[in-house]
C-alpha cells in the first residue's frame, strides 16, 4: 500500500460497472481511507516463560484451568503455578480437578487451593479425603451449565436460565460446599446455592449465575505473537471459553508462530482475549489409553455369542432397535455403550461425546493413539469420516437444544413419571455430576432412554413410584429397558405401559420386580 | 478396520509400557470397540434443489434469514420462497431487511411477510413505507441482544440478562411494533415489548427471552453432504447462529463435498443442525464497494492539510490521542471513521467490525474487493495480518464483556451523567439500532468516548443535564471531545469536568454552547 492511501478522498463517489461483476447491477465505488498504514499491530503477547507469566496470580483468585481430563491441561502453567508458594487460597474452577499427579492435583498436593468448581470428581482419591475431612471447598456444577456459567460472564450475561438441574439438588442446594473442621461428621460449613427458579411455556428452569474468573490457564495448540488462538482436536474442549472469561489470561502453546501465520478463519480465540502467551513445556497427559487390537487379529467371542451370557448385552441389543439410520446418539457410561455392538443391519449413527465430538469412531489401533482425540471417558478414541469438533460451549448448546435424537442412559432408579436417578448415593460420595443433568434436560426433543438391569444388585426394584434417590432429572425419560421388559412412560400423566416381555417372562414376574403400578399394552411384544 | 472390532475384550486391561510414549508413567491400555464398523453415516442432506427444499415452509411460519447487509444473505432461499404464493404471514428474523430487490425485500414485494424482526432498517424505502402505513409489524432489536436471543434458543436458554438496552426504550418498550390500520397517525396497535429488570452488583440488567425459528436459511461456503457447514469470512455473521436455532435448517451452499472432505477443527456448523442442503444459485450481492485508489495513484490533500478546513477532523485528531498502541478499537460511523488518519506515531490498533472483524484492514484495490470480506458499514475492506473472523454471537460476547478497550461513537446528545442518544429522533423514523447499544453497554470495562460537534446544526447545545432524545445507553459515556472542547464525565457523580480547550475558545464560549454545569479542571489544556 502506498502513500496514496494517506489521501483519502470522502467525496469521490463513482457510480459505474465495475469489472468482473454482473453488469446488471451498478456498483456504489467509494474511495476512502480505513487505516493510513495497512500494518497490523506489532506490540507482542509472547513472554519468556510460564514462570514470569504466572507472576501476577494473587492468593484468593479465581484460577480458571481448561481441559477435559488430561486432554487439553495447561500442565506448564499449573507447574510455574504450584512452585508459587506464597500464593494460597485460590479457587480453580475446572471440568475435572486432575489425576495421579497431574493437572490440579499439583495445586492441591502443594496447599495452594482452599476451593473448587468443578463437574466431576471421577477417582481423586486425594480431592475426597480433603472434601470430607472439611479442608477444601467443593462445587459440584453440571458440566453444561458450568461451561455456559463461564461462557455467561465472558459475554457480559450475568445470569441466565436453564433447565439442567431442575427439581434437583442443584435447585435446591442439596450438595454441601463444605464440611466442618474436623470433617463431614461434624456436619456441614457451607451448603449448597439454592436456585431461583421460573417457568417458562409450562417447563422449569433454574436461573444460574456467571462465573467470573481473575485468572485463567489455557493450553493451545498454536498461538500467534498477537494471542490468536488454535486448539487441537478435543483440545478445545472448556479451553475456549475460558479464554474469554478471564481478567487476565494466559495461554501456553505447543508452537508460537509470528503475527500473520494462522488463517483469519481458523482462529479459535481471538487475540483480543488474550494477555500473555508462553511457550509449553510439559509433556502432554494421557488419562486412559484405549486401543484397538491390531489389524489381523482374531480373537473373543462374538457380540452374538456374548449374548447367551451376558443379560447387559441382551438390554444393549434391544437398546440398540431403538436408533434408526443417521440418528445422533449420545450413549452413557456402562450398559449404553455396548450399544453400537448390536445397531440392525444398515443403521449407521452419529457418536456424540459430550467433551467435543461429532463422529466419533471405535479406539485407536496402538499407532493411530493421539492425546488430542479421546472420549468423555477420557478414553483415546478415532474420528470418523464427516466428523467436527467443537468446544464445550458447543456441545452442550448442542445436548440442552434437544439436538441430539436419543440419549440411552444407564440408572440406579427410575420412577414411573420418568424421573431418573443415576448420579448420587447419599452418605456415599458424589463422584460428580458430569454431563448427565445435561443430557436428560430437554426430554421434549431428545429421547431419553434408560437402557439397565431390572433390579438392584440386592435384588431390589429399581422401577419404582417415586425415586428415594436424588434426581438426575425430573419427567425426563420416555422408555426404559430391562433384561425383563420394555417400558414406555407417559411423562405428563406420570404412568408406565407394558410394552413388551422378555422371552420367558410372565407380566406377574415383571410386576414382582417393579415398585409401581404399571399398564399392560393390548399388543404386549416379545422383546 | 478389520472384523477383529467385532470381537471385544473388554476384559483385557494391560498395564505396559506404550512405544512412543513417555516411559516413565504406566499406562491403561484396554482393547475396547466403539463401533462394529468404522464407517460414517451414508444418509445424505443433499436436496435437488432450492424450490424442492423449502416445500415445508408454512404461513406463519418464523423465518430466520442469516446474513448481514447482502452478505452471507441465502438469496438462493429467499428466491425460492418468493415463488410459493401460497406461503404468506410470515415473520422474518435477520439483521437487515435485505436492499434494492434483494435479500428480504423479495419476500416484502411478494406480500409473503407480515413482520420482521431486525436490528437495523437503514435505507429500506419499503419497508419504511409498509410499516409507518400500519401494514407491517416491526420489532427492533439490539443487534447483539438479536442474535444471542437465536443463539440462546438454540442452547436450549429460554431467556437471559443483559445490560444492552436497559434504561432505554428497548426496556420500557417504546418503540411501536405496529401502527394502526390506515398507518400511524392512527395510533399504535402493537406498543413494544417490555421488559423485566434486575440488577446484579449494582448494575441495571433487562431479561430477553430466546427467539425461536420454524425455518433458518443459512448460506454456506462449503457444505458436505451430511450437513457440516464451513463459512467464508465474515459471511459467517448470523448464519452460524441461526443454523443451531430454527426446527427446520436448510442451507444453500456455494459448494457440496463428500462427507470426510471438511477438516473436523475447521467445521463452523456441525451437520446435526442441518437438514438440509441446496446447492447456491443466485450470485452474490454487494451493498456498497468502496476502494482504494490503484497503488501509484497519488491525490487530494493530506489529513495534516485537511485539518485546516475541518472541523470534524480536528475532532478525530483529538480523539487519537486517547489510543495507545494495540488497543482493540470500535470506531462508529462518521467522525469516528477519520481517527485512524490521526493516530500517534507509532501508535496501530486493532479495529473491530461487528460483523465480524478483528484487525481490519483498509479498502481493497479493485482486484483485491472480496463480498465476503466488508465492515459493520457494509463496504467492502480487507483483513490485516494477524486478523480473525468470527460470527456475531462471539462478536457482541467480545462487545458486551467488555473485551474492547475504546469505543469511539457519534452522538445527538449527552448528558452530564454520561448518557447517550445517538440512534433516533421521536417523530423521524427510527433506522435501527445496530450495534450502538450494545457498544455502550459495558462502559466500566470498554471506554466510551463521544466525538461530535459541540453543536447542533440548529446551533442548540447537545451536552446538556438530561438528554431529551431516546437514550442509547444511560451512564456511558466517560469522555466528550467536540472541535471546542474535551470533557471528562464522572459517571457515578453525574458531574462533567472541563479538561481542555480548543485553541482561541474561552470558558465562557464553552459555557455559553454547553447546556448544563461543569467543573473546570484546576490544570485545563489547550487541544
Amino acid at each position: 500500500m502506498g502513500p496514496a492511501l494517506l489521501h483519502p478522498t470522502h467525496s469521490t463517489q463513482i457510480f459505474r460497472r465495475c469489472k468482473g461483476l454482473p453488469s446488471s447491477r451498478l456498483y456504489y465505488i467509494r474511495h476512502y481511507a480505513t487505516q493510513p498504514e495497512s500494518a497490523a499491530v506489532q506490540r507482542k503477547k509472547v513472554w519468556a516463560s510460564a514462570d514470569v507469566a504466572v507472576q501476577d496470580v494473587k492468593s484468593g483468585d479465581i484460577v480458571l484451568s481448561g481441559g477435559f481430563g488430561l486432554c487439553g491441561t495447561p500442565e506448564t502453567l499449573l507447574t510455574a503455578l504450584s512452585r508459587r508458594h506464597d500464593v494460597h487460597s485460590l479457587t480453580a474452577v475446572s471440568n475435572n480437578a486432575g489425576s495421579s499427579d497431574l493437572g490440579l492435583v499439583k495445586l492441591m498436593k502443594s496447599g495452594q487451593l482452599d476451593k473448587l468448581i468443578i463437574s466431576y470428581l471421577g477417582g481423586n482419591k486425594y480431592l475426597e479425603r480433603m472434601y470430607l475431612d472439611g479442608k477444601m471447598s467443593l462445587e459440584l456444577v453440571p458440566q453444561g451449565t458450568l461451561v455456559e456459567r463461564m461462557r455467561a460472564h465472558g459475554a457480559g450475561i450475568p445470569a441466565f436460565f436453564t433447565p439442567t438441574g431442575a427439581s434437583t439438588t442443584v435447585e435446591t442446594g442439596g450438595i454441601p460446599i463444605r464440611f466442618k473442621a474436623g470433617g463431614f461428621k461434624e456436619g456441614i460449613l457451607i451448603p449448597g446455592n439454592k436456585k431461583e427458579y421460573r417457568e417458562f411455556n409450562g417447563k422449569r428452569y433454574i436461573m444460574e449465575p456467571a462465573i467470573a474468573g481473575d485468572v485463567a490457564f489455557i493450553h493451545a495448540w498454536k498461538a500467534d505473537e498477537a494471542g490468536n488462538l488454535m486448539f487441537r482436536h478435543v483440545a478445545n474442549n472448556y479451553n475456549n471459553a475460558m479464554a474469554r472469561n478471564a481478567q487476565l489470561v494466559i495461554a501456553e502453546a505447543e508452537e508460537i508462530v509470528p503475527i500473520g501465520s494462522l488463517p483469519p478463519n481458523a482462529i479459535h480465540v481471538p487475540g483480543i482475549f488474550v494477555d500473555r502467551v508462553v511457550q509449553a513445556t510439559e509433556p502432554k497427559g494421557f488419562d486412559i489409553i484405549t486401543t484397538a487390537p491390531p489389524p489381523g487379529t482374531t480373537g473373543g467371542s462374538s457380540p452374538e455369542e456374548l449374548l447367551e451370557k451376558s443379560t447387559r448385552r441382551r438390554i444393549a441389543k434391544r437398546a440398540a432397535q431403538e436408533l434408526r439410520d443417521g440418528f445422533y446418539v449420545n450413549l452413557g457410561v456402562g450398559i449404553p455403550t455396548l450399544v453400537t455392538e448390536y445397531l440392525r443391519p444398515g443403521v449407521k449413527i452419529w457418536l456424540q461425546s459430550e467433551n467435543g465430538i461429532l463422529g466419533m469412531g471405535p479406539f485407536p489401533t496402538e499407532d493411530q493413539v493421539d492425546p488430542d482425540i479421546t472420549n468423555a471417558g477420557k478414553e483415546t478414541v478415532t474420528l470418523l469420516p464427516g466428523a467436527s469438533i467443537f468446544d464445550s460451549t458447543d456441545s452442550f448448546g448442542m445436548i440442552r437444544g434437544g439436538h441430539m435424537d436419543v440419549a440411552i442412559l444407564g440408572a440406579m432408579q427410575v420412577s414411573q413419571a420418568g424421573d431418573i436417578a443415576n448420579f448420587m448415593i447419599p452418605g456415599k460420595l458424589v463422584k460428580g455430576i458430569g454431563g448427565a443433568m445435561d443430557l436428560v434436560s430437554n426430554p421434549d426433543k431428545t429421547k431419553v432412554i434408560v437402557a439397565m438391569e431390572h433390579c438392584a444388585k440386592d435384588g431390589g426394584p429399581k422401577i419404582m413410584q417415586d425415586c428415594s434417590l436424588p434426581l438426575t432429572g425430573a419427567r425426563a425419560v420416555s422408555q426404559i429397558i430391562t433384561e425383563l421388559a420394555v417400558f414406555n412412560v407417559d411423562r405428563s400423566g406420570g404412568i408406565l405401559t407394558l410394552m413388551e416381555v422378555a422371552k420367558g417372562v410372565t407380566v406377574e414376574e415383571v410386576q414382582a420386580k417393579t415398585a409401581c403400578d404399571f399398564k399392560v399394552s393390548d399388543n404386549l411384544g416379545q422383546m
